[in-house]
């Protein structure tokens, strides 16, 4: 009964990512150890490392689930949707990232992965700025990937904001990325 | 001679903040153990710690004089300015600031001293942000605090870019940020 099998393969999936991401946030990238992982997720290392080959493979499975549901967010409600729900994530999961910044520096295999996770979704990201250049919503001096890139470099800076503890003042933010990516 | 024990402390001063900065860059700021400061700095514990009486206040010191320049070169360049300043920054240094963002989320008397280092050339900014506002240079429909808030976020995002090792493509940025800043 294949249908049982992946129903239950995908509870096991979801049961383990959930898990993964309580173990990061208490305990940071290094200090989740397999035992605390096997603890979080309540499930042997190797029933965890027969979905997910390694500890980066947990992690950037939650990273890719990260980018996807901003991408979504971003598709509903805008950017300032998004700018919203980055300020209110949990600072403990977004240092985890912080964590990680020298790793993906010095590999750069991981660096390209990790930077291109979620195509899809950012993919249609691209198509939808390039819609709304072409009916004059958004500059078009500036290709789309320039303006992406702009505005996931002020979701970056936001997420540092938000890692150090620091309040932030999202409305200004976003009256002020508007007027950057405004037709001239 | 006070004179010559002050050029001598001075001296002294430069040659602890260099090394330590060579140190913190190498090894990371937990990885900076009190042996390799004195390694690359050349003096005992008890000379450093006669001048900075803890790692952080060493850190500090340094993150101070970052502050400073960036401000010195916003006043004489322009934000432009800073941006490229902060993408030929040296990674391996950067990564430092991002060891320590869980700890100053959780002691928020090391994150208070540390968002109001070098208050100096802040006011002096914040003064330079106002004038401008006054003659139309700058959008005054925000005040200038958000402004330079903004310019801030948008730096954050560009350093965790250089950290992480990814290329920065820093004019369409310049271009992006003088089209929110403008008066609208």
């Amino acid at each position: 009964m294949p249908k049982v099998s992946s129903a239950h393969r995908a509870k096991r999936r979801r049961q383990i990512l959930d898990g993964a991401r309580k173990a990061f946030s208490r305990h940071g990238y290094e200090g989740a150890t397999v035992p605390r992982l096997e603890k979080a997720i309540g499930l042997s290392r190797g029933a965890i490392f027969s979905y997910f080959p390694s500890k980066w493979d947990l992690f950037y499975a939650l990273a890719e689930e990260d980018q996807a549901r901003a991408g979504e967010i971003w598709l509903e409600e805008g950017f300032g949707g998004v700018l919203r729900h980055i300020a209110k994530e949990r600072p403990e999961w977004i240092g985890v990232y912080f964590e990680l910044t020298g790793m993906l520096r010095t590999r750069p295999e991981l660096r390209e992965q990790f930077l291109k996770r979620s195509p899809e979704v950012n993919a249609r990201l691209v198509e939808r700025v390039r819609a709304m250049q072409r009916t004059a919503e958004l500059r078009d001096d500036l290709d789309a990937e320039q303006l992406g890139r702009f505005m996931g470099i002020v979701l970056d800076g936001i997420v540092v904001a938000v890692a150090a503890g620091a309040p932030v003042d999202i409305d200004p933010v976003i009256r002020l990325v508007s007027a950057a990516i405004a037709p001239q």
